[in-house]
């Protein structure tokens, strides 16, 4: 199991409508081959600042998968406009 | 419920030693009161990263509580001397 982290920050004033958005994107998120879960979670110290935390199968699930669906296409379109800089996401596993 | 959000970048070559430190000093985390439970885990894109993750029960618990602690010392003896740079953590709380 893999666990994506993306570090969302927002154009200033863009937390109600990314949210509002977001909850509509989440559906094309969690229909992706592989996906376990997610959560959205808002930072405390920035107000500007998301994280999204996506437990997946496999680094592929997301990287090919869900990256590399049709339905990205609708993701980009819904989501990525609110960032600025746009995010780096990475991928981590559990350590043993 | 507060998420800690720690990124840890060590320095060059020192992921196993870090990891068997962290080993010793989670149980000074797991001891503090409000601590629910924790994560550490390991980069999938750069080999020198980790994330730890932890559950508190509000962000006191870990800004006050924990690192106020006498037992807090011990842990920044154990660990503080692998990051760089030194890590920005965050707390993030889950979108309604």
């Amino acid at each position: 199991m893999v666990l994506e982290v993306a570090i969302l920050n927002l154009r200033p004033g863009q937390g109600p409508a990314f949210e509002a958005a977001f909850g509509g994107a989440q559906e094309i998120l969690a229909a992706s081959p592989g996906y376990q879960r997610h959560e959205l979670r808002h930072c405390l110290e920035d107000d500007h600042r998301y994280l999204l935390l996506v437990w997946w199968d496999d680094l592929e699930s997301h990287t090919e998968g869900f990256r590399g669906s049709p339905d990205y296409e609708r993701w980009r379109e819904l989501l990525h406009h609110f960032y600025d800089p746009f995010p780096t996401v990475e991928h981590y596993v559990v350590c043993e």
